[in-house]
């Protein structure tokens, strides 16, 4: 179900725009900012180089319906009845900036958010030209290698968070674990509020936590997947890793809006291990439906820096994003990057979870290629940790089976005992 | 004129914010998920742990005003007359993260924008304790190295941008910057757009333009501080800082948005060279009133992370931005960030600037330690750029002066050329 990669040769970039000028003008003023214009002539600027280098408008499609207000505030006048939504498409050469993406986010986003003829301005898609694929590793583990090293071949992996974020030390953290690792669970992650806190050390959880979990995979031949957060300075980073490698840990967490593009760039060369990339931060650039970023084209960027893992949200999430777009983000992280690197990240919904929304996950998804954090969703479940684990497991098992939950939990007390909970 | 910073103990941040709830349980909602928080209870979650690690609400003020609509989608429901704005402070104890920048971002901002109880979320400003002061360099040059490298010791440095921002390959530009050269600019800068791209290659472009430059400086005394642009990946910017450091550069630029903080940080301790930061992208992160960022608070990070010269966009721009804000965030780039280590970055003024804002941004501001950037305002001179850079010169003599630019421009036959062309 997948959507097949179309291959381009200009770096594209897709947009939903408002405006108040004829939306034709608008996309030639967004082409002129983010190529060869400037606001009056300047000697030098010959037809030549503007057809060497400038930016197309590919495709222009008006969004039917009335804008009553601005969406966003601006300096210009906005007369009335003048707003209008498009669509549309913008191309650039590859010989403006190369296969560079951090320099990509200049060219398709720049000041773009700023201007004033704009009163919603929202980058949907972008396509890159197979050079980038080139440039960048990818995913070095992705969904294949992140189900070798947690042993888990073909359903959901489930984990969980250890909560509370702040204020369990290495041994307390370590303790949980212990009663994770027994419960059965295949993935652990610090939350994102938790790297290197003097209440915490990284390299002290680290220790506490890979010695309970190395113990438990001697015993069960089970190794928990424990996603350490390492997000800090590259140095720090550097060390972290290393340290994390050599104690036999098998999964990087970093939040990718902290650590940025060039850091994670850096994390993704020199990872040996999967990286679980957190999108804290990320709703300052998404939460207005005319402003910033759709994670259809957002992900696109980290995937080819080299996450392994992104956070999609959930279903009935107790964020404020739809359902739909919950979907959509975790479809594109299953979906081809390039046609000969797919660049495949395992989508990882959070928030809110419990096994009631399992069925739903499956229906839209339509895949088992995903990692499912329960914080309170396994850990407050009556009968302890265990239970919780097995309850979503049995509602994953039932939704992949085409079975209602209510129906699987009559031979199935764990799941019995979630659903009530969580009713 | 600049504020006196207050020494805090506990790393604080201020919002505002629009909630349907009651808004004492909404700070409360935002301290539980920034710190020990979860959305049910969980084993080892003590009244002790909550005191030690939990953010507190230092503050929080009702605005007045009814809202009618919510500024932001929810899935929540929100029912008529519900809705209410304040703002507030939160605190956290430095025992959660430490000094550390990236860990920061999480903290103070994190999940908070998704919030579904929020329709509105902004961050305002920060205040950080003095162990941040020690852990990071802040900007190693700042007013006074970069008045030394450009030979600028008073007035504003008067500063162009190349354009066409793409298209020029290395000697076109250096074509340019011989021009500008003889006609007595202080500074230049690369358009943002360009970098290391195939039509114009960074080392080609280092080596071309400062032949120009050194040969300029060699006749005159005068160097003139080119800002190249080398975004780019790590190891990229270490080469392009390298060389540009033998070829006698004194000033490297850097999209903040597009290296991302760890980057940033990482450019910051080795640079040799005063840092021009660039901000394109910040409009996704601040464009709506109720969502995201101040540059009040944005700046800060990027400050103390080294960023020598900061884009605060300039009057009458051609972007949406109010005057006022800019004059803001100008004001804050000139406020000191710890009691002993002031961390001041020169703001530079840009986008659309002619002489007509000189007299305007002066008597907002109080302060020549500035750089203004005029594109077109110097570049289409009837008279040639260096007529250009003479009229701006004039009309901040004018300015600090106290005089009309029309009395001076009776004396001043290219600031008269000037005003002619901007009316």
């Amino acid at each position: 179900m997948a959507r097949e990669y179309q291959a381009v040769e200009r770096i594209e970039a897709d947009y939903l725009i408002e405006t108040m000028i004829d939306p034709r003008k608008a996309a030639e003023i967004m082409a002129g900012e983010q190529s060869s214009g400037t606001f009056v002539p300047v000697p030098g600027e010959t037809p030549e180089l503007k057809a060497r280098s400038a930016a197309r408008v590919d495709r222009l499609e008006l969004v039917e319906g009335a804008v009553d207000a601005p969406s966003l505030p601006t300096t210009a006048s906005v007369k009335p009845g003048s707003l209008r939504r498009a669509r549309l498409t913008l191309s650039w050469p590859m010989g403006n900036l190369g296969p560079s993406l951090p320099n990509l986010l200049a060219t398709i986003a720049g000041n773009l958010f700023e201007l004033r003829q704009f009163t919603g301005l929202r980058i949907e898609d972008i396509r890159l030209p197979d050079p980038f694929a080139e440039a960048y590793p990818g995913p070095r583990f992705g969904i294949e290698g992140t189900r070798r090293l947690a042993g888990v071949p073909d359903r959901p992996l489930i984990g969980t968070i250890v909560k509370p974020s702040v204020g369990f030390g290495p041994e307390e953290t370590a303790s949980l674990v212990q009663s994770l690792c027994e419960g059965g669970i295949d993935f652990i992650k610090d939350d994102e509020l938790q790297s290197d806190g003097p209440s915490c050390p990284f390299e002290a959880r680290v220790r506490a936590v890979m010695r309970v979990i190395n113990a438990h995979a001697d015993r069960s031949g089970k190794k928990v997947m424990y996603a350490f957060n390492l997000t800090g300075e590259l140095d720090q980073m550097r060390r972290r890793h290393d340290l994390l490698l050599a104690e036999g840990g098998t999964c990087v967490m970093a939040s990718i809006n902290s650590v940025g593009l060039v850091g994670m760039i850096e994390l993704g060369r020199f990872s040996q291990l999967p990286i679980h990339a957190h999108r804290n931060g990320w709703g300052a650039l998404t939460r207005h439906p005319l402003l910033g970023w759709s994670y259809v084209a957002w992900q696109k960027i980290w995937r080819l820096a080299g996450a392994d893992h992104m956070h999609v949200n959930g279903l009935a999430n107790k964020f404020s994003e739809a359902d739909e777009s919950v979907i959509r983000s975790a479809r594109e992280c299953l979906s081809p990057l390039f046609p000969g690197k797919p660049c495949l990240a395992m989508p990882v919904f959070s928030s809110g979870q419990t096994v009631r929304q399992a069925p739903g996950t499956f229906a839209a998804l339509g895949s088992t290629d995903l990692l499912v954090t329960a914080g309170g969703g396994i850990m407050a479940h009556p009968d302890g940790p265990a239970a919780g684990v097995s309850a979503l497991r049995e509602a994953w098992e039932a939704a992949v089976a085409g079975v209602s939950l209510t129906d699987h939990a009559r031979t199935h007390p764990a799941l019995a005992c979630a659903l009530e909970m969580a009713s």
